[in-house]
């Protein structure tokens, strides 16, 4: 049995605890939240031990691992800590902001093999796993252009919006790993962006976008195309489309249910899709956890590392590079 | 060039005209009808011949082939004049709606091999076509049950329906067809049947029915299901599935084009099916004529014959004996 | 926290345990099978107690609740024991191969307002759900007539269909209730059946059937079509469709996933379906739990009830007369 | 009854022959091709008259207008002849290959009430018709990104291609030109493009490419993405997506008829798509057809003019640019 420790207690702190019921090598033994009614909530009437500090949790004996859901900002002390103390991390996106403080706990837990995955829960799900499968199996020949589709239902609130670095760094930052993870060893290394606020008029106040297009060439001359918008008054929408030399793969969206409506002028109406990414990955936050259960046990895990949040990011810095330039830029 | 006359100018022989127009081995070179005005309309400016009758027709040197969409009363004694004239002939279905009628005029023509077509367009849907070339290639493996869904998008006048010979002789008749033709030389064998005005109460006062469900087992055992309704809101319902021991076929329904429209609580909505018919059937009633050109120039032609409307009747009747006893009746 | 005790540890009961597992207000506290072996499994190094007998759970004053999921022979006896011990029971279906049995069995706890639920786990399946209400709110104006499709993707052992009752008491009656819980207060009075053994010839052998087709006409003379196969090699098929005079709806299958594929001459491919009932019903399965819950908590809750499972073994017996009659049977 | 000449007889010639046979309001009575062998398919047993060469066309007083199809090269001579003539005049896109002919074109016929029309076809289908009426009604609120999908089943031959301009020129120009329709007035100033042969390595033996991703920008600040390949294993690829501020449209690709076929592992498969142009977008041919008509009529028709041909053109210039610079490129 895992002893996890969660810091970060959340919206997404609170569906992680969830997840980590629902697997049974694992139990949550300790959390740390600044906010004790946050707290109070997860550890409900179980005997799971409030933290009076992070400190305390990476020097508990009895933690096994620790995953984090604070706030970015804290993000690469923790994962300094953690390996400091010799403890398997799962740390939610992104590592930092700022790719200075990146590289920086990049050069400090270098040569260290504590497991540190990063949060890139869509790597998880069923179907972006069964499309990689798919590609990887050479079902639709060589692919030679990859887009993703990234909507959210609504925008997240103001106070959010001026501390999250931006969309693209934000949500994107999921979009470009995603990429990463479909293209296999062929890196992008060119982004071309632009990006506006098109839907929501606050967004233009807080020098903040809510629409972009970005395109990026890989090391083997691959087209990758991303796009977001931070509103889909229809619903969160994910997609992604691979088109091979012989064939294409498509993972479209999921409702909750079958049910359809059939009526004069507006035939096959599905009810809309999964509300957000809490529901709609789902089944990838479960897996996610198995996976880094294994990894913390030291079983080979495929799971998306420390490098993989910097790669990532640095194609976000890429993108906002070019949204000035106009050109596209090298990674 | 197949020279065609054509009885009946209403609906169903205005667009038997256009569908002729489209063809390059054949034209319309005269027609009848009893209402002078619905002829004007079929010749148009063209040179096509307003015969005075349907014995001129019959009796017109220059008449290669005939097709008939004049009222049902009339539809026997026509495929009598045809084949007593050497005309081929294509027949709106039914062939009469007494079944006394339709045996007569059987023994009537028996021995004569003047081609007569009846007029079960569906027969020639690509996709009802495809899904029977299916079945005959074996890809479901044999099959075990067979549904065939018809519903129309409105029902006709009350004019109309009391002399319609009530629904199943008037509607139902396609499915017995279009189950006959997926199930091959496995003919059906028992039907039963229950029937009643479930949405229109305007039915009930003139004793008809708009709703159907009737089952029938062929000689081989299998089992085939057909449901009708005279009206759906949604739109003209077209649906046969077929289930074998291997596989599962569908032919679904067809919209006017492919635009679908996503907003709150409603995804993937499509603006609803081809009209009726004259649009759901358009390639069908093409192909029909093409087929019966074939026919008529002595080509091999695989059409609905006689014999064809004729057994199609013959399960009217029986489902008619089955809702009345409440058994399943031999046909 | 709702101390439930668990009798039948085979697949199923291992099921309903992990159900219980992710339920905050219930848990397993004893399980009782004959064999021991899958008693062990359902126990794991928990300490969840092994009882000797099936009365021991019922004299247990530590269990609030019991679920069966034993052989469908020993029921009968369970909930009369359960009703006795004033324990409050979720009892899988049938409730008794023999009509007879199930009408003792009624006689035998009337009167008692100990809450007895059977396993109807459909209901509880948010698409059909969705549908039903979407029938209760008027969406389609009145349902005329009412459509079930269930076939398994494989059919049990040998061993299991002999001591199953025969296909339409041992799976369509799950489809008997789940159009009875469409209707509503609307009841099916007459059936019409017919069954045959027309995929594995290993069926005919044990005078078994492996395709049906059932037609039932309510009180209020809507009609209902359900169709069963024990064998879709291209997996679990569970469709509900429900015409009405203004409009239709559609509960239809569900995937692991979305992704399709297109390649040459085969485009939009599914992968297919979520693969048998324990898959497709797994939601249906956690939130029939929670009903019971609620039940066994004294709070209101809209479970299929001991009548339910008497009514649902009515229409298969009706349904076995029609098919030896030829005749619509009243039920 | 509208009497058209049409110049060029090649398999998009003939195309148009045989729609033109399906208006009712016009014929073809006159035809012209370097081919004599083609000229002779077209005409057939009819008494379309062969003209010697495009003067006699131009100078038939019989000829009320004409369908150019003919060399990309001659279309910019003939659009001139036409309206030297003052006969209206469908020419197929591109007007030329060289923008600055095409200028040389736009001044010579400046002034002139001659009806021009380009042959962007696509504006006439249903489909992406219902789309931009859904647009114009508001129905998603304010478009803020629009995508265009187009990739052709497979690659013209090696010959078509070293005359044929670039893909951008020949193939994208639809593209740039119904995302123009769909943008309405909203004009795209600023295009950035990358494009490469990775589909088929016989491109970059000839400097051609078969795979492109573009990105506009337009004057109100919209994002709009283009995505091209030459070769689709799978179907010719047609698809147009519109994200607005409250919902989203899409119009998706045609199937020749709706069967699909459920196996074990591959569910819901459909046989493919229509073939390629000439049959996908047969009815925005003959809705193109009409509309020309009624333009050579006098009729208000709203129809892609001459300005249109030149603005896809310049599109397609600022994206060649693009290509190079690697720069967003003013149009």
């Amino acid at each position: 049995m895992l002893n996890i420790a969660l810091i970060g207690c959340g919206r997404i702190g609170v569906m992680h605890s969830q997840v980590v019921q629902t697997n049974a090598r694992a139990r949550i033994v300790a959390v740390h939240d600044i906010n004790p009614k946050a707290v109070a909530e997860v550890i409900g009437d179980s005997d799971i031990k409030a933290a009076a500090s992070a400190e305390d949790i990476f020097a508990d004996p009895n933690v096994d691992a620790v995953i984090v859901a604070s706030l970015t900002a804290t993000h690469a002390d923790y994962i300094e800590a953690a390996v400091a103390a010799g403890k398997p991390i799962l740390c939610e996106k992104p590592i930092d902001l700022d790719i200075n403080r990146v590289l920086a706990c990049q050069k400090m837990i270098a040569g260290s093999d504590v497991p540190v995955q990063i949060g890139f829960n869509r790597r998880f799900d069923p179907g972006h796993t069964a499309l990689r499968d798919a590609l990887v199996a050479g079902e639709i020949g060589r692919l030679v252009q990859l887009f993703v589709t990234s909507r959210d239902p609504f925008p997240p609130g103001i106070d959010y919006l001026t501390n999250a670095g931006g969309m693209i760094r934000d949500m994107t930052i999921h979009d470009f790993d995603l990429a990463r993870f479909m293209l296999g060893d062929d890196e992008p290394v060119e982004v071309w962006a632009t990006a506006a606020p098109l839907i929501d008029d606050a967004m233009a106040e807080i020098n903040e976008v809510d629409c972009a297009m970005i395109v990026m060439r890989t090391a083997a001359g691959r087209q990758v195309f991303l796009n977001n918008a931070r509103q889909a008054e229809y619903g969160y929408d994910q997609r992604v489309e691979a088109m091979g030399t012989s064939g294409m793969l498509q993972n479209s969206n999921r409702t909750p249910h079958g049910l359809m409506r059939y009526k004069a002028g507006a035939t096959a109406v599905q009810t809309g899709y999964l509300e957000f990414f809490i529901e709609r990955y789902r089944e990838a936050f479960v897996i996610q956890l198995d996976a880094f259960v294994d990894l913390a046990n030291g079983k080979p895990a495929d799971v998306p590392s420390f490098d993989d949040g910097l790669k990532a990011l640095a194609l976000a810095e890429a993108a906002y590079r070019s949204v000035k330039s106009g050109r596209a830029e090298t990674v």
